[in-house]
């Protein structure tokens, strides 16, 4: 089921990395034309859009305090324990990514300095679908909140009740965002983005969806609206040595095939056997699966490779730039270091990538699709901006007034060279 | 000269912060166009627009060696003074902005970090122009070479000889950037978002240029090629109160508009005085700067503020969100608390932004058009990639089974679940 590639040319690693292409070219000009009717009119045309696309009409976007906080306690003790777990790790994970500002005096009398302030406005998109992704209400809300953002909106798709979902009130909830509005697609980009009278507009947009989604948020972008990543299925790579437990794979390479059709999975081994006996796990523990035909779908898009060594496996992962990566060798610490381009790394028999996913603490907000070879995942640093200030004494720039002086004539910047030079004259 | 708006009503301010439009619609099939041609004909393609657009053909687009040591070694003592010590003050700047790893045990046997790896190879654009902007080869190579990355590319367009400027071999020999290549517009972006047997292919390209360089750098970004900021004008807002010196004002305001036509400069004060006396000297001053037509067309962009308070005046440039904020006013460390949306803030009368331009150490690559709302200027971090990883025992993993299982039911997503449970069965 999985195509196993034994020893591929170096030549032609580059083209394996290659993901199918997804082409918004031929949906582009639709998503601008309604992103354009928002901008001008509203929420008018957010409300036409809702009734178009989700068959609803709504009096009122937004989820009342009451109505929140009522949905909320229909989560189930166990359901909120697991909530409160994950909570608390992705906290402390997050917290320490706070940094103090560090004042420098690049040279006497004059301090520099570069201060984390919070982005004012952030809109969190969290998608229907097929599951209620109330962990990414976690992995967004709680970092938004640890930044200090001032406000977080949070739009999630009406189901057929026109209700919002249990688990993501009470995630929502917990982390203290009151702005949770019913509204999707496109219609909650544009709304997020341009602001209207119910809906108001944010600095920046966060969170995954469908194809519409996604090309609004990279429209809306061009205007200077903030996103968090080039959005595109999800992947996983393992790292297999003879140490793994094929079982063990096999289990994360479904975990991560179950996501949706368009997944991806990559398996790279240094031994032949470990890479039978994954596949032959995966079709015993396929079999199984509530969400079989979608798991099977995606590892027809799925490769196994065989390599010489975890070295040269690792050179090959490096080129392809998973989203995650499991690393099941014995020497998983080793092997760590010569990661450069991942989203997230899991090391060991014991690090799932659902436990990422979910609770261990870190964010499952990644970039997909390669773009880890020049993008972060979401971290708290993701809902700040860094200022930079600087406070100069007379003498300090008096020391530095050549400098600038010169430089500004080299470059043929005379108002430059003049506003150090009027100082002194 | 500048119109002035006195006690400009709340209600208008967001009208006031629009800055006039830069539409790339009209150009963006045409240099769609050419990327795909470079994309599918690589050197052949880039050769060829290079002849088209530049009216130069062109057998090796790469500077050797010899040549940059040649041309580096034309310029002058005072210059090469001038260079190394905008460098050594970059440079103390950014490499304070390396951030240890820190390693969190979330909970009893999980431990997870966030480790800073640089990405491999970036892509500088330097543009040619009216002035030959050598000062940003400093502020985007050195934190490139800070951040650790592997490989550094360098673009710059050819002049009249087809020679590279001596101080932009200059500042790249000091930062060992080996990779120089005459080679500019929508080629350069082209070549190094694709690569070509001459050019390499980068992960993330950086630098200023043209409408026709920010519209190719838009669209690289839709495939997944990293870029470093949303472009725009350069702007400055001064908020100066009466013990603020209205010639050295002037004169901040005037390095900013001789820029180019399309810059902007933002006044604000409580004081009707202060904004008399400061128009009075740009009018003074812009007699006798040789750029002098550049910055009186940018003068007509620009805007004088007078408001009741300087906190009212600081909710108006946060609503505006300037690239470069002076604060000229006695308080100067209490206003610039008050700072939300700026890209680089000066305090005081002795720190003109032209220190910041060149030579104090902070970066003057930052977010323009109101984008510093949700932008971060260029750092350390904007050639780094955080990369997250975890390690989690027998143990750790058992005591957060439970979370993982119950989060994923709950989600619908059994072979998340199974990922966990499998590990104890």
């Amino acid at each position: 089921m999985i195509p196993i590639f034994r020893y591929p040319k170096k030549e032609l690693w580059q083209e394996l990395a290659i993901r199918p292409a997804i082409d918004n070219a031929l949906i582009e000009p639709e998503v601008a034309k309604i992103l354009l009717d928002i901008k001008n009119n509203g929420i008018e045309a957010v409300r036409r859009y809702t009734s178009i696309f989700d068959g609803v009409s709504s009096a009122q976007f937004q989820v009342s305090a009451e109505e929140l906080r009522t949905k909320a306690n229909e989560v189930d003790s166990r359901l909120a324990k697991a909530i409160n777990t994950a909570y608390a790790n992705i906290e402390v994970f997050h917290k320490a990514q706070l940094r103090e500002t560090a004042f420098i005096e690049t040279m006497p009398g004059i301090l520099c300095w570069r201060k984390g302030i919070p982005i004012e406005k952030v809109g969190i998109y969290i998608p229907g679908g097929t599951a209620p992704l109330f962990s990414t209400v976690l992995m967004l809300g709680i970092p938004a909140k640890i930044g200090g953002c001032n406000e977080i909106i949070l739009c999630t798709p009406p189901n057929k009740n026109y209700s919002i979902h249990p688990a993501i009130a009470y995630a929502a909830q917990l982390i203290g965002i009151e702005k949770v509005f019913i509204l999707g697609g496109i219609q909650a980009i544009g709304a997020m983005a341009y602001g209207t009278n119910e809906i108001p507009k944010v600095n920046k947009i966060f969170g995954p969806g469908n194809q519409y989604v996604t090309c609004a948020k990279q429209l809306v972008s061009k205007e200077g609206i903030a996103i968090d990543l080039p959005a595109g299925p999800s992947e996983l790579a393992v790292i297999a040595d003879e140490s793994c437990n094929p079982e063990f794979v096999a289990a994360d390479l479904l975990s991560q095939a179950e996501h949706g059709i368009d997944s991806q999975v990559i398996l790279v081994s240094d031994n032949d056997q470990v890479i039978q006996k994954v596949i032959l796990a995966v079709e015993e523990q396929l079999a199984k699966l509530p969400r079989r035909e979608i798991a099977a779908k995606a590892l027809q898009n799925s490769k196994a490779f065989l390599v010489n060594t975890i070295e040269e496996g690792m050179d090959l992962i490096n080129t392809y730039a998973p989203e995650h990566l499991i690393i099941a060798c014995l020497n998983d610490d080793d092997v760590a270091k010569k990661v450069i381009n991942a989203g997230s790394v899991f090391l060991g028999n014991y690090s799932p990538e659902s436990a990422g996913d979910y609770a261990s603490g870190t964010n499952h907000t990644l970039p997909t699709n390669g773009s880890a070879r020049g993008f972060s995942g979401v971290s708290v640093d993701s809902f700040l901006k860094y200022v930079t200030f600087q406070k100069i004494t007379k003498e300090g720039l008096y020391n530095i007034a050549e400098t600038i002086e010169c430089v500004a004539q080299a470059e043929g910047l005379d108002a430059h060279k003049n506003a150090a030079r009027i100082r002194f004259s």
